[in-house]
């Protein structure tokens, strides 16, 4: 019955208290609550919104519904990085050698990837060898000694999270901003972190597809992050386009080598200078973020950001050369050009449909059970605002076999949209909320 | 996958289809579409609505759910009513038997009552013997020979409302007024009368609180029935207070017979000349208002409602002497009296509370399962715009036992307020649609 009276209270548009918060999320994780009346109240919130308080206090009842990592066992400032989710995303592998090479502390949990989006671990796991199921000692040890561990997660976090991600994805009501902000910070204070940075995903590949959802997610997030006591920024970025060149898994890994070892510029370095110098600043390693832009040009300049991702791996099991010789990484059976069938500018990339092309390759996973391929994927040769002749070559395919290559490029060539004249890059980073 | 979809499409103010509004009862109905997605569809039709096309669509669906009554074996033109649900409202009691001695044809599936409102069904059952749940030969014959039936509801009617109602009560997605439409009519379809009037109550004590919504209400009400090739015309009446005196179960029986033997007036006789009007009206045995009242009228004039009355209990196996001597029927071991506490006005009578007084004496269902008190109840002395002295009798409390009597009238005594200066008796019909 008392459900059903919050329920309509906020349904109403009244305000649900901590108390009211947190024998809801109790209750739908004990099994109390049945789903019925969870995803009607969610619907609600979808249409009535939570406040500031109201979001803090459901973040922290899903927070206080299974274990937290205890980090404290780490010397030093512990950093962690969240994106919402986006194509071609390789950030992680480059922003979190970056800066454990500067000194900030990374343990890190990261998921596998669903979709069209891929999964950090999943990534690393192209370095053969490469094990993301480490024991918690070992886990420990690593970081302390290292200064960087990526894991898939082991521990119970959230579990109110869990079950309510499951519930909101078939019943309409995933995107909701304060349901999406106790789902991110949930976990993200879960994992313990002190300094937490976030990449707002927004445009047509994202979920967030306009710029003020992204920004009040944003908010959303660094508000709840600094009502827990942590230091939290946010960067909302573009998505209109797939993030830097390559699409894949073994083929993302090149790319973020490529970066790491100076070869490769422009945005996703671009984003990983931003997303750094926030938490060096934050974690007070630099006083402000021209130091802190200096520190991680110098990790890369230097060859120790490259360096300490050998170590992530050779700490994890994984052949550390392949860092160095990336032949050694997964290499897909065929590979084919994309010729354009027409000279332009790149008008548009449709981010989304590129990600749905590399798991059309195997690259991605349509379940959770699905097993993916590391060696295939793609790599863009033009991105938005690039001339391109007729028949000068869009993109390169990796595939598993001629058909399937021929089929990708076929679906690849209609992610593209041409003009005649020329076009005007979209901002890459839109806004900076610190 | 499919009823996600359509989820986001009502949530994001979308129309649904002919044929997705079938898929979704028929899924809900069979157990192919769980609960926790129906809940979160119900929320969303209440904040997003649904237009008149939909609703129609909505009620044919969950008419088509399960069985309807073939009402061809009746000659004649067949009426039904129905109320939203009141306090004190004995409407049928009096309605049906006065219309069906104007020669329309009652075959009624009744409910019992729950919570503050009585059921028609409950209190018939006051007369010794009489049987709700006849046989459905009994039925047609009875019809076909005294025109007059009221029964229990024993076919599997609307399913899909049964299922879907008790989903709505516990999610806080009652008050929709598309929902309530489709459940409403669905339900009058079924039962398959050609005329059908409608009751909505306005006011404190009803579902409806206010005009506006009552009105919207009535209006979704008549178009869908009309829609489906019914006649149906809607009057909105006053809540604030209890309709007539009498609120109970025997109680409210001897109250009916009063008015059906021309000794009581008022709102109540008032409410059931409008409501018979429009369905004499509207079943073309009267050509207007003004032939339909004198024809009602004279039904009790000339004593052939009252033996109406008589006969339909006697047809379900009941004692019709108690029509004609009430003392027959239940009567309450204890009686006491409500005086008043000061003179003046009476300015308000919460219904709602009312009716709580009845079901705390034992005349009402706390739950499906609770077995009623049919003798129990009381009896409104002074009503909305009276004047009582200090020490008058506001009620007689009908009662089980002397303890019961006394808590009884201490609660009934607060649910009255006074004014010092005179008040004006709120409008009874606030709007006939027709």
């Amino acid at each position: 019955m008392q459900m059903t009276d919050w329920i309509a209270k906020k349904r109403d548009g009244g305000e649900l208290s901590t108390e009211e918060i947190e024998a809801i999320i109790q209750g739908y994780t004990t099994g109390s609550i049945p789903d019925y009346q969870m995803s009607a109240l969610c619907m609600a919130i979808y249409f009535q919104g939570m406040n500031e308080r109201e979001t803090y206090d459901l973040t922290m009842s899903m927070l206080h519904s299974g274990e937290t990592l205890d980090l404290s066992p780490i010397k030093g400032i512990k950093g962690d990085k969240h994106s919402t989710g986006g194509v071609g995303d390789k950030t992680s592998l480059i922003l979190c050698p970056m800066v454990a090479a500067c000194g900030i502390k990374i343990a890190k949990m990261s998921g596998r990837g669903l979709g069209h989006t891929g999964g950090t671990i999943d990534k690393l796991e192209s370095f053969p060898g490469f094990v993301t199921g480490i024991s918690e000692e070992r886990f420990f040890e690593n970081v302390n000694r290292i200064g960087i561990v990526i894991a898939g997660q082991t521990a119970n976090l959230v579990p109110a999270d869990k079950k309510l991600y499951a519930l909101r994805d078939v019943t309409g009501t995933v995107p909701s901003i304060p349901l999406i902000v106790s789902s991110i910070m949930s976990k993200k204070l879960a994992s313990g972190a002190d300094v937490i940075v976030l990449d707002i995903k927004c445009g047509s590949g994202a979920f967030m597809k306009d710029e003020a959802h992204a920004r009040a997610l944003a908010e959303g997030l660094t508000r709840v992050g600094r009502l827990a006591g942590r230091k939290v920024c946010a960067v909302i970025t573009d998505m209109d386009e797939p993030l830097g060149c390559a699409v894949g898994n073994a083929i993302e890994v090149k790319e973020a080598i490529s970066v790491l070892k100076g070869e490769t510029r422009g945005e996703l370095l671009e984003l990983c200078l931003v997303l750094g110098s926030c938490m060096l600043t934050e974690a007070g390693l630099a006083v402000d973020d021209s130091q802190a832009r200096e520190m991680l040009t110098e990790t890369i300049t230097s060859g120790s950001a490259l360096k300490k991702l050998a170590e992530l791996v050779e700490g994890q099991y994984g052949d550390s050369a392949a860092v160095y010789d990336t032949s050694l990484l997964p290499e897909a059976a065929v590979t084919v050009e994309v010729p354009s069938e027409r000279a332009g500018y790149v008008q548009h990339i449709e981010a989304e449909q590129v990600g749905l092309v590399s798991m059309h390759l195997g690259g991605g996973r349509a379940t959770k059970e699905s097993t993916i391929d590391l060696s295939v994927g793609l790599m863009l040769h033009k991105k938005v605002a690039d001339y391109v002749e007729a028949g000068e070559s869009l993109a390169t395919i990796y595939a598993p076999n001629a058909p399937k290559a021929a089929e990708a490029a076929e679906l690849l060539r209609r992610c593209y949209t041409f003009s005649d004249t020329p076009v005007e890059k979209p901002k890459f980073i839109k806004d900076i909320i610190r």
